[in-house]
């Protein structure tokens, strides 16, 4: 099997260590290839990077050669899950969603936590529309922009520590998403800090990607999530794509 | 007061209909841009669509000299207003948005009639990240795509106005809003048939966005459209743009 | 354009405030009359209040010569809009609606300050029936009185800006909508301090009020805001209306 | 134990039925007073007519002589409940949230029939307001208005059977509310053809007031329903209270 | 008319003091009688022993001689009554949604303070299925087990009359429903502290299924609450029942 | 991994069909276990029946010997997953929220069909409470009990293909989660009718422990499903068990 896992932003480092983490989640015999979108911003933290992202994302899928038998969205809080639905037969697993879902399995309420403030009304938005929004006890920022988790490791490691152990003591959540990168020990140290589980969106993404394919299961294709009309798309893609 | 309107597709007569719309809404004084995106579907009929059209109309609008006082996107049910709303420091009105705001102003609940079937749940996320669900009776698709509104008129409005009759009599909707483009005589056409006051979206938008003017309001800067960090962004826009 | 913009007290002094903020956001061409209801309390700051006032608004719009455009609603969170709606085929406009809906364009979530805590639940439930809540991050009271706003207007305004600070910084509010009467600079210094756009009900009710009026759509009569039906009312108007 | 029973109508007969329906449902020993209100429509089946009965319904009770212990607004869908509130120390139970909270002990869901089409949504805005709305599975029409009840009382029980009828084969109702007035006879026919349990809005409303009073509850005075604060009040009462 | 008052626990001497509370609770001309199931734990603080209850409850009930007029399951926050609706023809009243229902006649908001922090979400999960969740401020724990309120009923009460406050204080509650045992005085040195009314869920529900029983209602049986289909149910009941 | 998945009634036939399909979904590695308890109805359609099984699962799993990893409650709709959690330090998945969550990954909107109506509000229960009903169009059932199942597979495979399609037409699912046990070829049948993918919800609970166990994630254990607190618990279990 094999299963693309698509990095949201231009930063291929990113790409990389979004990589090792699917890698690391996969089970033997799937093959992760993570890909780095051919334009687009360093690091999505806001609508318009992220409207960009979401075309980005959708470009740099369609020009990896199939066969490929799943998608995995790889930014937090992002638009363009559902084009991707739209484009392509196989499934399309949202890291968002996943953490969120795998989270509820584990625990009455969740809490998510990312990196800038800003960003925390998209992770809600999108976890509104995925209908995940009911258990969800808080999104709660570090404050750190996503390329300082790659600066100062250990700054930001703390700052993330600091949130979820706000969000288990004040707001009551049992489970924590993680809704940013993959730092090295991140999970461990807040599972030690808070005593609670500790969902990586990608990895929680590969599990349920694979288990899709596995089922024989894809996107719906009757209403939704249908194949674009043929239809006229003027001066798209661009050249470089 | 100079007032941009983008239209989401790349079809220039339906901007050019969507201008004398607009500009009969508009106050005396009011100046009415009309703009294509550069890139993009002929028709946006879906998420792939709806998210090229997000980007291609953020760079319309970028690419387009100030000074200019609002934007309105005018397509109903799209993405892309948050990002617009980074981007710039005037106030940025979605259509879908402006008529449902509208249309909770006339009647205890509304309706939306548009175009097919398979963008009634873009319409219905769109309203609903909004906070304008709640009194929405039913988003109705009258089964013709966006183009046969032009080809023709007349099956259109039969169809649309057969849903809007629906939406009074089945679904207890008091107010319908216009989910798709200008035909003459459309809001009369329903407005005879059912007996209920017609919200075209382009129109509420544009007195929307002059009171945000005359008010001296403008979108707010502190959080979710604090414009985009400053950063590296890799191979944008396109050269043509 | 003849707007009627009617006070829900019967202090003239408030009305004649409420009417200079109207005028001022009335485009050239609108005439602002303001109106002082014939009986009820000299501020309304609770239910039994309230709903006198929106028996007195009725009436003091149903003695008012026709003809005029629209009527406004000039009170926070006050019963009545619905039965004005039924009486008139003018539109009618409430303040905390129009504050509200005109907020929501501007941000991701607004707040509301008001003056007494106990009017708070009452602006709640009236945004609930609205469908304007879901984006409400929170309603918060100065403490103050209403009459006290025209006492010790420094005090008031003291008051009302830390509320408003508090909103933006612990609720996240993007946008303040101002619950209270008409307090020369309030706006201003409330947006000096917390740095979001600030939304006064009046004004905000003017432009909606006119953009109506310009669309040529009033309050749908099918159903729940249909004109009373014909029948015996006893005692009623009292004598000096 | 004395109940005050208002109608929210100046209908003597209708005072008459409601004030035999409650004495049907009162324990030994509890005394009820029906109350006309002094001024007001005939019947009430709209938001104006239901304003005024609120304003009315509180001077009624007003104006009757100390002691009672209970008070019961005996309209369904009404407004004014709240502001009895703040006018009283002993508690205030309104019809339409009588029953639904009765109904919920009963079944999983349960639905609503009334009289005219208008009049539902003011019945759902209640339920909503009062929290009451989530289990309610519709609110139905007969079609007939408040009066017909009297006048061809065949009629309006066999049109209200069939909606009950409706409400539980369609829409999946396990208990019916009678949202109007006291037929003879009503309850019964509606179980029979539907064979659930129908929860008439004065019986239910005299149990609870009550239960309220031998368990020494009444209206929490701290906050929302405090006694309205000591102002001037413009020419109101009127002369003939 | 004779009440069964289950408690939930196989400690009798809180089941006397549930019988006391019912009793005093309970009209002229009513029988209450405790029962204590016969297996299951000693105090209920989580699902478990919540689930166990459940069936330990039902087993007592329909262990016990005809007739009876109705069950009240006095536990707070416990499974099971929707399984004792289908066993029985006579009215079942929960504690829990007796508390709720009662509180929501009293004040616009209503709080419950219960034991430990653990049975919170057990508590809001009735609530929500209930449709009483909507007007609940909160839902706090004053951090003692059940059999603590026995123990050193003075460090409970402390420990309660904490939480009431800060429920009135902080989330605005203005009602306040004790979620568990009854403890003398308790109720009345809450109201001391905060002023707000304190509803009892056993004395609340013994006037709930006081008033069912003499308006002739009980539950339901066309549908959720249907009694069993007949089938074969094995090992069921333990032979000590 | 070892996996047990345990048969919430006590027809050994369908623990058998469970077991069949569990396997079929299972990664090479996995041992599945089904269990069927020692007690309770042979099929369980109801809250009685559901309660016993609740419990009657819970002894089940607590008398198999360890070491297992994960448990799967293989009933749709019913009570008693919290319960587990509380008991088991392992993973535990509810076959109704496994179907639905997987579901979310596949359409914008998925419906149920299960088997006789009275356990339709069984089901939207459990998904309310489980965070998942928004996506949620319908619960409809085939009126066919569950042991029609086996004895007339093709009626009931006719039944549920019909309640399946106008899901899908009438109610927008673009989904359908089985809730009901497995016939052969169902899966298959629907999908050939409707066009869209079929979740069932054993195999897609295999998949969640699975993933669960392989990213080394448990029930939360600091609130909500914390064990049992050491307490004396009477008569229990039965001597059988």
């Amino acid at each position: 099997m094999r299963i693309l896992v698509v990095n949201v932003n231009t930063t291929t480092s990113i790409t990389e260590s979004i990589g090792i983490q699917a890698a690391e989640a996969a089970s033997p015999g799937t093959e992760i290839v993570p890909l780095t979108p051919e334009f687009g911003a360093e690091s999505v933290e806001g609508n318009y990077e992220s409207y960009l992202a979401a075309v980005s994302v959708m470009e740099a899928v369609r020009a990896y050669p199939q066969p490929f038998d799943a998608v995995i969205q790889a930014g937090y809080g992002e638009h363009g899950r559902e084009g991707l639905q739209e484009l392509l037969d196989v499934p399309v697993v949202d890291i968002t969603e996943a953490a969120a879902s795998t989270a509820q399995f584990l625990g009455h309420r969740y809490s998510v936590v990312t990196t800038l403030d800003r960003t925390v009304p998209l992770i809600e938005d999108r976890l509104r529309l995925a209908g995940l929004l009911d258990r969800c006890a808080s999104v709660r920022a570090s404050g750190l922009p996503v390329l300082a988790l790659e600066e100062d490791a250990e700054a930001a490691v703390k700052a993330i520590v600091e949130q979820a152990a706000r969000a288990v003591e004040d707001d009551k959540a049992e489970v924590i998403c993680l809704g940013c990168g993959g730092m090295a020990g991140l999970a461990e140290r807040v599972t030690e800090r808070t005593g609670v589980p500790v969902v990586d969106g990608v990895a929680a993404a590969v599990t349920i990607a694979e288990s899709l394919v596995r089922l024989g299961l894809s996107t719906s294709k009757v209403r939704t999530y249908a194949a674009p009309r043929p239809k006229t798309v003027k001066n798209w893609p661009p050249r470089w794509v």
